[in-house]
């Protein structure tokens, strides 16, 4: 290694201390902070981040940058050092191309927005939010704008969660999926319904923690490079590959939200833990995108959590864990339970059919925002239309449309597109597997996951962010991200379940 | 105030903040932090601990203190602004006045030390520690030429501790305890012994937890603005006045361990919740020193928690906890028996009456080192001849002996005296409360802590740092800390217990 790599490792490993340090912050703020605190966190917060910016954003990096680029011109362009130069490279790029004064400026238009959002969804009042909306947009086109044009402005906004990623892909694969998944929500509609009603009873919590943490542990999670905690919002953090903690929240007549949640984060979570080690305090210590980091977590959670061979497995103790709720309940009953079809109001409560229309409705919004197709006042009027085509529902309100989350009160444009697309490669990345671990469900039935963890951890979790998301799926499964076995494994599942 | 006060004011602020953030990491490692997540937390704190010092030390705070000085000249020298800046101009010089290589030096050092320190208790040889604490005492003393002479070297080490003290008052002071509290520990150790055998029975730890918190309750720690966990060694942090922690360990079957942990770490949170609210992110949001800090922790821990008043309201509800621990144990035996004392090995167990003792063996060791009086090699034999003369007991190996405390190990010299000159402090203050609240007692008796804590709060809590411990206690009770309070409270509590 150069002597200069060498010097620019060092700098960008204090870099990676100090976003764990901020992770640390955030994750006590979620999870055991007192209310007291809350002020001087903010405080601590802003004062990190200044700091870490200013650090990571220093001319002697971006000198070393260029330096090692000339050097690195001859390199295998898939080595460990190459891939890291690029990564941290392109980190450099998109940290020191916005102004300070922008981000300053950002940063106070988000924190009124986020006052100004949940008072309209309080009251019930889109014009409460619009005017900081509008700015919101103004403020992201002219983030576009600092940075070389792109086929589409969207690009932008996208490439900052999905490497690489382009609208006219997500595009053409939300118009593959449009269509075909409302015309499989139709047909559910029309089929006879399934029941949950067992779901809805009272579940005590301790009992739903120790179970959760079975199943993960089950799942290869580390209990010495993690812990769960309660938080309001089910998140994964890491502070380093192993120290990789997950947290839950428990609804005593909802057991599906903590035991499903957990699956999920421990998909995250294990994502985190699987990283190359090599890559400890480096920017490659981290997942793909948040597509590829989704995918994870879906992976577990649906692929295998909602699975009938999963259950086949865990059935007969979660009915032990609950006798008096679910003794009386068939483990065919109890599958169609889980799966169960409805579609509703809220993204966050969606089930696997209807997740991705939610999201398609706020990518298209999106683009057209972008675009300036649409007027910030039409918004809701749209939100409506569009879902009621959708999904067969109108909202009754705009606190439940529009108004539903947080993510555009915080500057979030780009972001939402992230969930399908984890969804969709989730599934790429299943059929694969499948192919390369024929008896799969043969071990899933025996609560064995150590194969298809090895799998993840070899194909995907050790590379951490080295590859971007296009390549690594093409890597993988040989083709880019495509709906097709997305939408064949929606089609397969609940044809059964719903005898269509 | 001065644009250079504000600006100054706002790079302190930002040091604050990088401090509490550093507290946060410190905190989560001792409470939350999986195992494998050690490796990486030492790389946090090191990069966060040398940026906040490399912040601090910056020469734009030197040249700002500099100019203020100038233009406070005429300024009240108590007032808030002229105080800050004396704080602040002291704490600077400490940092700057030690080179940074030495300062890695050390750190290099210590962290080998507390190897060889763990090794040789373990192994119970001394000489595998000695030649780490040989170097580490050649620091102290290149440490300690770095600042101006003093009357005396250790002076410069207390001053890091007790600012403003002097060794000269320490001998002093100890030099009066030394004689009453070995003639009070003979008398003891003549008079008939007391029973304690129903503190060594299991109290199971729920209900531990649960009547520490009753009792931190009532004695006014906010749970808004803290919170209380578990850790192997209990500790007060502050990530900032609204936001204290304290922890707490569990013993089974030695419930006093938890229950007056936890009012010592109450007292420890008391003090800095009470930190006058304008004090927020600036150096005098903290403890006068560790001696006054002490003073608060022992002040509810002993003064309060194991005083006859205080059991005569909690006593009943302590005997509903445990019915069957101690349903037959009179109010007057368990009295008795929590204030036990009894000549043992290891300081942290000791009693309020032995307490001292401890202290001033280490102190009498610390200052002969300093002075060259005492070579390494001889410090086993010298303290087990001092541990016999003192406590009447001889430590029957090093690992109990000489190699007990960690302190050595991290460098920490000049840091013991603090305990004692807090046990001193904690019964000066007292004497002049029971002059201003006359009928404490009876209050006391009733469970009321608030015009207690008030007291404190007024004219203590509320300065922060903001005066030195001498000057503090001169100002609240008239004199400068003096042994006589405290001896005097020892001897009629002890004559009292033990019929001298």
């Amino acid at each position: 290694m150069s002597e200069k790599f060498t010097k620019l490792k060092a700098l960008i490993a204090e870099v990676s201390d100090l976003n764990a340090a901020q992770a640390l912050l955030d994750w006590d703020q979620q999870t055991y902070m007192p209310s007291g605190g809350a002020e001087g966190r903010g405080h601590q917060l802003a004062t990190l981040g200044s700091l870490t910016h200013q650090k990571f954003t220093s001319p002697k990096i971006g000198a070393l940058i260029e330096d090692l680029k000339k050097e690195f011109a001859d390199a295998d362009p898939d080595s460990d050092e190459a891939r890291y130069l690029k990564v941290v490279s392109k980190d450099y790029d998109q940290a020191t191309k916005v102004p300070a004064e922008f981000v300053a400026k950002f940063a106070l238009l988000t924190a009124h927005a986020h006052e100004t959002w949940a008072k309209a969804r309080q009251e019930n009042n889109f014009s409460i939010f619009q005017p900081d909306l509008e700015e919101i947009l103004e403020m992201r086109k002219e983030y576009v704008s600092f940075f070389p044009p792109a086929d589409h402005p969207y690009d932008t906004l996208l490439d900052q969660f999905e490497p690489g990623m382009k609208t006219a892909d997500v595009k053409e694969i939300f118009g593959v999926l449009r269509e075909r998944q409302v015309e499989l929500l139709k047909n559910i509609a029309d089929a006879k319904q399934v029941n949950d009603d067992f779901m809805h009873i009272n579940y005590p919590e301790k009992q739903q923690w120790d179970f959760g943490v079975e199943v993960a542990t089950k799942f290869g999670y580390d209990w010495n490079r993690g812990r769960q905690d309660k938080s309001v919002h089910p998140f994964t953090t890491s502070f380093g590959i192993n120290d990789v903690r997950i947290t839950t929240r428990f609804m005593e007549d909802f057991f599906p939200s903590a035991l499903f949640g957990t699956m999920h984060e421990a998909g995250h979570g294990l994502y985190e833990m699987g990283i190359n080690q090599e890559y400890s305090r480096t920017p490659l210590a981290g997942g793909a995108s948040l597509g590829v980091h989704e995918s994870q977590s879906r992976l577990w959670e649906n692929l295998v959590g909602r699975s009938m061979p999963f259950w086949e497995h865990f059935y007969p103790r979660l009915q032990e864990t609950f006798p008096s709720q679910l003794g009386n309940v068939a483990l065919p009953d109890f599958y169609k339970g889980i799966n169960k079809v409805e579609p509703s109001l809220i993204r966050v409560e969606a089930d696997e059919a209807t997740y991705n229309m939610h999201i398609m409705l706020r990518l298209e919004l999106e683009i057209a925002m972008i675009e300036g197709s649409v007027e910030i006042k039409d918004l809701p009027t749209l939100w409506n239309t569009k879902f009621e085509e959708y999904l067969g529902i109108t909202p009754p309100n705009d606190a439940e449309g529009v108004l539903q989350d947080i993510h555009w009160s915080f500057g979030g444009l780009g972001y939402f597109s992230t969930y399908a697309l984890g969804n969709l490669i989730s599934v790429q990345l299943w059929e694969k597997m499948n192919e390369d671990i024929p008896d799969i469900d043969e071990q899933i039935r025996k609560g064995e996951f150590s194969t298809l963890l090895g799998w993840l951890r070899k194909n995907v979790h050790t590379h951490g962010r080295k590859y971007e998301p296009q390549e690594l799926v093409q890597r993988v499964t040989g083709s880019k991200i495509t709906p097709e076995p997305y939408l064949r494994y929606l089609e397969n599942k609940y044809s059964e379940i719903y005898g269509l």
